[in-house]
């Protein structure tokens, strides 16, 4: 039941770095969640002694996330997943939403059902404060911003964010409005790398996802501030305080609660090693292809550690992506589900990346299990899959570097 | 990671008794998710070969449950759970709904939610389909009434109320009212004992549970005919057609597929092993306890075979179960939703019991892994506490008689 990791000392032959679309249960988690797959099946709600025990069990998981992300059990809700917690924090509130143009689909699809503003990003992606400010409207009760993009890595100045919007906060009490004004920040590309305290982020909800940090698929959780009155989206038994209906996900829930205390006792070690893998995974790349285009933001604070978003203008993605699962590497083209319907990216859109740069594009993502003799063995699987690309259109190194540069410069013949 | 079964042959010295409440995963359904656990944790909506592989694997389950319910895979939506599913068929509608006063809660609270009627039922639990009719105005969209109530256990005329409202469909069209009119049925309670094809149940939407079959919680499906057009409840990244956005499940909707296919195949004969050890209960039960009430139909055909609903009018039911798990007896005391509450079952009050029979009820219900001898066990651990009880009350067994004459009779003191 474990998914073996090849020793560090031997070279390896394939490389999975999609971790921002799925991860590998860790097998501490699996091995947490087993229990609940075989004896312990009861009904947390059931009556009588074995199935108190799974509601304990159950409890003692939401004090263990709460833990996690500096809040009260109280607070936690358990969703079937990120996308649900997104739709939940949306359901919170009426009025005017603003978001960024770079949000998950989730986020992005939840404003657009509503009213709402879209502000833009720098071409690092970041979203600037000063434009989410700029797009509120007395009408607007909730902003939302994630803690960090899966597709391009950058970090959001969430922070910075939060304190302005407690200036305006205040404004709109001293002026007697009580319209409220929450913050939800979907932190679930994030949770591995950077701190999830709610206190820290200065959020009113944060939404965090199982599936990104080694725990299972469809598990996740939003969390509320006492000031904000959630509202179901799915009525039934009363299970989550009433407003996540429906018989607990009770080894979901449990596995949860594990991946999220490995990364954050993993986190401050784990965010170096990856930052490290990454670096030696884009210079390994920049070395034999100068002319690939980095994208997200330059300064490494502002950059998700496991994340390299590097583009090949002039090649086809898809293509490198068959190239690659041939050699054994795994990767990414950007979102998993805008993936599945090879459409161009929102996010490199919004960041301006010109089309057929966008197309030639490769999320690469790193996790626990990645080694550097993977990195190693996907940087040559890499060069030799697009080397076999430039071929194949009879392209010299000198013509893509041309290539790339007339297509970043926006120049179209 | 298997369930151990007691050998027939050895007396039993526990007996779990709520599998209404809550199935151990069965081992062949663990063995068919494991993978999905493990090594094939990739994301359906990645591009490259081992996601595709995941994703081929998904739709494969789609098709399979597709065909334990005589429908095309294309009309199956995998949900969170049956509550979920409950939630997204009364979603496809606006107007007005009929539906029955013992559903389970999140039919009851999706109806609640909106212009609606509740219609009683017989004192048995079934409902009247002339009721049914007689409720539906010409702004009712959806009648939802469940295959069998997993309480009590009547499996309810769905057939019958289908070709009526058939009937009432074709008035409408004649009259030029192109108001819809679908029939939801909730079979989650019913798809180990009772056929769940769609076909000739005759619904427009069906909703069935994995966690009541021996498959995983919180996964389930809401199957709806080409004529419905369903409404998402979690806006996102598009998956299941758009209807229930977030990663999918993967693993569990794996085990969901191998569970409803082990209960197609073993319907028939479970169905009757069920019975018989449901009677031997029964029997057992009422021989030592003449003036004990047992709720449902008389009729087996309107029985569902597992489900044994058994009233101690005079005895308190949380006592009973307390006594009982002491015997390493577990037993329900109604849905488990409202059990955690201790709350008079709303099912019981609609069948028009007694509080004080309903506060001395127990639902005793068998599955897949439920023996001969735990059945026996049980019996004499019913009876041992039972016994326990009258003793401590000081009731002989006239006394108790009479005492539940006087209740069920509906006197009070």
């Amino acid at each position: 039941m474990i998914v073996e990791k090849p020793a560090s000392a031997e070279p390896a032959t394939s490389a999975y770095l999609d971790y921002a679309a799925a991860t590998p249960l860790d097998p501490e988690v699996l091995q947490a969640m087993t229990p609940y797959l075989t004896g312990r099946f009861y009904n947390p709600s059931a009556p009588y002694a074995l199935a108190r025990a799974v509601r304990a069990d159950v409890e003692a998981a939401r004090a263990a996330v709460a833990r996690c992300i500096g809040a009260r059990p109280g607070n936690v809700t358990f969703t079937a997943g990120a996308t649900e917690a997104n739709n939940l924090a949306f359901a919170a509130t009426g009025g005017h939403v603003v978001t960024d143009a770079i949000e998950h689909e989730s986020v992005l699809a939840c404003a657009e059902a509503r009213p709402h503003a879209i502000v833009g990003v720098g071409p690092d992606g970041r979203v600037d404060p000063e434009d989410v400010l700029s797009a509120v409207t007395p009408a607007t009760q909730l902003v939302s911003v994630s803690l960090a993009n899966g597709e391009i890595g950058c970090v959001q100045p969430v922070r910075e964010l939060s304190r302005m919007m407690a200036q305006l906060r205040e404004a709109r009490l001293a002026a007697g409005d009580l319209t409220p004004l929450y913050l939800h920040v979907d932190a679930s590309q994030a949770a591995s790398c950077l701190t999830v305290d709610v206190g820290s982020i200065g959020c009113d909800l944060l939404t965090l996802s199982a599936a990104k940090i080694g725990g299972p698929k469809q598990v996740g959780l939003l969390w509320a501030s006492d000031d904000v009155a959630l509202r179901p989206l799915v009525l039934g038994g009363g299970q989550e305080g009433g407003l996540r209906s429906g018989t607990e996900n009770v080894a979901g829930i449990i596995g949860f609660a594990r991946a999220l205390e490995l990364a954050c006792a993993r986190r401050r070690e784990e965010s170096r090693r990856l930052a490290s893998l990454r670096g030696r995974l884009e210079r390994g790349l920049l070395a034999e292809f100068p002319w690939a285009q980095v994208s997200g933001p330059k300064k490494a604070k502002f950059r998700l550690p496991g994340l390299l978003h590097v583009s090949f203008p002039g090649l086809e993605a898809r293509r490198l992506v068959i190239g690659l699962e041939r050699e054994g590497v795994s990767v990414g083209t950007g979102s998993a589900c805008a993936a599945s319907k090879m459409r161009v990216s929102h996010v490199l859109r919004a960041i301006g990346m010109p089309e057929e740069a966008a197309a030639g594009s490769l999320r690469m993502t790193l996790g626990r299990p990645t080694t550097e003799a993977e990195v190693d063995y996907a940087v040559a699987a890499v060069t030799r899959v697009v080397r076999a690309e430039m071929s194949r259109l009879g392209i010299s190194d000198g013509q893509a570097a041309a290539n790339a540069a007339r297509i970043m410069g926006g120049g179209r013949q």
